[in-house]
């Protein structure tokens, strides 16, 4: 079991037990602590340290420092958090002031829901972050806006301090300090721990205050855990009419529970970061939570909280799941080892990324970058130019992004370097769009001289370093989903990579299933075993080249299907699939060809609602091919239903009229 | 006539004429003006100011303070420039040194000549620059690459101060202050001014030198035109071996020509940042640097230098040129007076980007934010969400890659924004890589919610952003063609933008020329004049939508042509063309379709000699269109010539052999 504080309990003691606005922030922080806690639980994942070091300031900001924040009422202020991870203590406290539905508390990372990251969808969110270091930037555009409609209003930006290493924070910091922006107020939530390990072991800030001053701005630092000197701060900054205003605010990654408290003894990795944490770290932090609170309860002379129960989540884990970056991690440092040229970057996510035996074992070849994206893509340029072979590392969603004119830089020297892109594509759908990468193929599949390139097992991984590091004279970029997968095919025992070509997975004659990486080829063939309980015979083909289509195959292998359907765990407009069916017009095979793949913004939710909703699950891969096949030439006589409210995609048939079912 | 220095006189000047290091120097740096002044004349823009006020520094380094940069001898020191725009200083020095062909004095910005931005190509050139900002990062990986290799010597790096708006350049100092990496040295070439106006009229950087310093750099500053200043400055350098090192020099931008010294009295803007002086001014120039350096070669006892004569330049200028950004602009401005929503932002491109009058008539809704486009597509978004309507203008090159990350967040904020791409495409060629914009299409293609268009007359441009403002319901990307043109079709009277769906600017049975744009349009109706006096009958389709293609449009317009010629001023691999070929195949039209477009990194050269080095200009499209069409289905006996040369792209007919021809 699992449990939460329900809204009664935090109407009486988060908000009526105390006339004292500093106590009851006090208690109402930890109440939120709990529900957050709950809704980490339910979701499976989710930011803690993040979100209790900034719990404290967010509570009292809300409750007692700001005017109505996001209210649209006149003067109201307004509050966005800029690193975004810590929106689940946000929603907690939302919830708990009644800004939001209180059944939300159950529906973190869910459909239709609480995304894993701030949208403006939800009430009350200001802004869509988790991109970091945008906030500041976003803070002065409102503010100017503000300013052209004669509004006024403080506009207060929480920043992490590991985001403080994305170099558009000094790019936002000039103007707002030039132009006198005095509404604005950054609070760096200064929790001396980021994703990896200690901001100061991964890029060091060095004085953070003098950073700020030396870009034009007023700067105060204080305790973000002791409200009065918050209080005192913001009192002070309210002096202040003609600049902008940064508070410098000392946190504890996981300040509330003891043992979440930053990096243990002798521990160089924190552990509360991203994940859900176990039952036990669970109920012992409720229980230690609960336990401060009761106290306080009772020198307030009150009864104890009363936690309403709920059931633990059911989740089905995989049973021999397929664990790429893990396998394309060890095969890295395998030829690491026999090769003095290769170094490893990365900014900021080791683990995510399958390096940190590599950084373990040769250290002196491993660059931590920070959340400095752009800094790391082009420090691997300089490597290159210098005769290494630089392997840079990220997930997909940023590297592919927030450095895209770098690597189309790095290309434009013509040396080799190895993108490797992780956590790519619709699934996992927790974090939401800011982490979901939908369309990088897209991004980077035109830079001159960069072969993209998906691999869809364990052994496919393997075999893209290899192939990437020993065979290719050029650039490449390796996307790999993170999600461990049970995989129902395997590759064939010969099977070796040759550029532009694809392999059958799994042979028949009516239709072929055309794509790339684990998600979708595995419900590709789950979809073929439902089609062939059907009687219509689906091939299984991957395809892991992204951006090389090596038209005699797509003729040789694909032109004697009917009907052909490709999947892009990517947006459909300029994926992999737009180039197969564009190779098909090439090369004259006529075929009725459905593309499927995302139309819209990726949506936040459990990996199987994301996938159903965008059209992706084995289901929706059914209903297309159904759609696609001719159903004079199938063997029972059915209609052609068309695709249904999953069925995302562009599909038309031969002459007739254009079909085209897009949902969002 | 135009005049240089040519190399024997380079000898006995600059290289002998005394014996005082810094008087040589002296003589050195005038001489490469003179130089750099005909080169630029030669190639018709390159940029005079940032060469001149940067000169005195390089040639001091590379005569005196460096160890023989970039020649690979043991101890050797690196040196090269961020900024890129003062690549002609560089070269000018380069060949008078002979380390560069003296014949390449004649080839800036031609087609296997001297590049308009730095290439590595280029003998002594040490990494690619014209993209700001990544400078400092690449240094960093090279001292890296050098320490790992156990090799010593110093990496030098010449950044603007304009180009410290960007935010990578803070990404950078931390990391390499923290490492201590000694053997970087940055110089900021402090001359005050950028492309548009101050530096600190467009984002005042304040005090630069704090800023270093709060970033852990040692910090001097000196007279960047005093070589007595500098060589003591390095002096003191060289005795600090645990930290970066950074020399703020002040310098004048056009120093060394008095007229093009700095801003005139009363002047906002600059007059010679980027293009090539009236030969007037030219000619005063020369006359200025000549009787400077004669004065002094009289105090030294020697004679007057003897310029050497060349032909000015012939330059064919169109007769009735359309400029799609100033119909842009226009229009804009007529709108935004009846529309007090729509506000305008700039990263330092005024003129480029048609938005002058905009600004001189609405400055209150007018936000310059300088060289930080990740910042100003950001503040958009900010702007957005407070209920205006932000246009955002850069160079689709910058505007599509540097802020890709923040373009897909803000579209995943569902509010509406009109991103304006100036300078799209292959041509100018001049500039180079850095500048050329040919896979944009690609990085912002599966934006969500984003439609892309580029018009291709003035006409159209006024229709596209009137679309975008008035009828697009969600965001735009408009990209348009900076370079004037002569036109040779005019779109139909009654034409109206129909998302998706082009119209026939030329009838023709035989093939379809399909694109977007007036450089390729332009030279596909001079491709359609050849073919008919071939008797072939080419039409050529307007298809101005980049990222949307209505099916039913392709074919009720495109299913009747035998053969289709795709035409991408843009990567071939996922531009227009691919996706006008995927709806073939999704359509059932069967035609022969080839695709012509880039398929390597853009050449710098003249307009006519990259168009045609790409396979893009109109007899390579018409070789194009005579390989796609049937040849028993053309009026005159005739072979089927493969694509030449310049026939890029990728084809393929019927179910015949696979036939590709991609040149770089």
């Amino acid at each position: 079991m699992i449990s939460y504080v329900p809204l009664d309990e935090i109407q009486r003691v988060g908000r009526a037990a105390s006339a004292d606005p500093i106590v009851r922030a006090e208690l109402l922080a930890d109440l939120c602590r709990i529900n957050t806690l709950y809704m980490i639980m339910q979701a499976g994942s989710g930011h803690i340290g993040s979100s209790f070091s900034s719990m404290d300031l967010v509570v009292w900001l809300w409750t007692a420092a700001l005017v109505d924040p996001n209210s649209g009422a006149p003067g109201a202020d307004t509050y966005f958090s800029s690193k975004g991870h810590d929106a689940p203590a946000l929603y907690a406290l939302l919830i708990a002031l009644e800004k939001l539905d209180f059944a939300l508390l159950h529906r973190l990372r869910r459909l239709g829901g609480l995304p894993g990251h701030p949208d403006v969808e939800t009430p009350f969110i200001a802004a869509n972050t988790g991109s970091l270091g945008m906030g500041i930037s976003k803070a002065y555009g409102m503010a100017r806006a503000q300013r052209l409609a004669g509004r006024t209003g403080r506009i207060v930006v929480m920043t992490g301090d590991g985001e403080l290493q994305e170099g558009q924070i000094w790019e936002s910091l000039q103007p707002v300090a030039n132009e006198r922006l005095s509404e604005i107020t950054v609070i760096v939530d200064h929790n001396k721990l980021q994703s990896d390990a200690a901001v100061s072991a991964v890029s060091d800030l060095g004085a953070i205050a003098d950073k700020f001053r030396a870009f034009g701005w007023e700067v105060r630092r204080a305790d973000g855990h002791d409200l009065r000197a918050i209080r005192d701060v913001f009192a002070d900054f309210a002096t202040l009419a003609d600049r902008p205003k940064a508070l410098i605010a000392d946190t504890i990654k996981g300040k509330g529970v003891s043992f979440m408290e930053g990096l243990a003894h002798g521990d160089q990795t924190y552990h509360f970061h991203a994940g859900a944490p176990s039952l036990k770290d669970y109920v012992a932090g409720v229980d230690e939570l609960a336990a401060r609170v009761n106290a306080r309860l009772k020198t307030l002379g009150q009864g104890a909280i009363a936690l309403a129960p709920a059931p633990f989540p059911d989740r089905t884990a995989p049973v021999r799941p397929e664990r790429l970056v893990v396998a394309y991690g060890d095969e890295l440092l395998q030829m690491a080892r026999q090769r003095p040229d290769i170094v490893v970057l990365d900014a900021d996510l080791l683990s995510d990324c399958g390096i940190e035996a590599f950084k373990e074992e040769l250290p002196a070849r491993f660059v931590e970058c920070g959340i400095a994206e752009q800094h790391m893509v082009s420090a691997a340029g300089g490597m290159a130019l210098a005769g290494l072979l630089p392997v840079v590392h990220s997930y997909a969603c940023f590297l592919s992004t927030r450095a895209n004119e770098h690597i189309y830089n790095n290309a434009t020297e013509r040396r080799k370097i190895i993108y490797t892109a992780t956590l790519a594509g619709l699934v996992p759908g927790g974090p939401g769009h800011s982490h979901q990468s939908v369309r990088d193929i897209s991004a980077i599949g035109s830079i001159p001289g960069l072969t993209a390139i998906e691999p869809c097992s364990e052994r496919e991984a393997r075999l893209a370093i290899r192939w990437a590091v020993e065979q290719n004279t050029g650039s490449s970029y390796l996307r790999f989903v993170n999600v461990p997968l049970d995989l129902p095919y395997s590759l064939p025992a010969s099977y070796a990579l040759e550029v532009g070509r694809g392999v059958m997975l799994r042979a028949g004659g009516d239709v072929a299933l055309v794509g790339y990486g684990p998600v979708l080829l595995g419900n590709a063939w789950r979809a073929a075993d439902e089609l062939a309980a059907q009687g219509i015979g689906a091939a299984v083909i991957n395809l892991p080249w992204l951006n090389r289509i090596d038209e005699a195959w797509v003729r040789d292998a694909l032109g004697r299907f009917p009907a052909i359907v490709t999947l892009d765990n990517h947006s459909v407009t300029l994926g992999q699939g737009v180039m197969v069916a564009a190779a098909l017009a090439r090369t004259g095979v006529r075929a009725d060809v459905l593309s499927l793949g995302l139309t819209d913004t990726p949506a936040c939710g459990s990996n199987a609602e994301v996938l159903a909703h965008h059209g992706l699950d084995a289901p929706s891969i059914v209903r297309a091919a159904l759609s696609c096949c001719d159903p004079s030439t199938l063997p029972r006589a059915q209609g052609r239903p068309e695709p249904g409210r999953g069925a995302t995609g562009s599909r038309s048939t031969g002459a007739g009229p254009k079909v085209e079912a897009r949902t969002r």
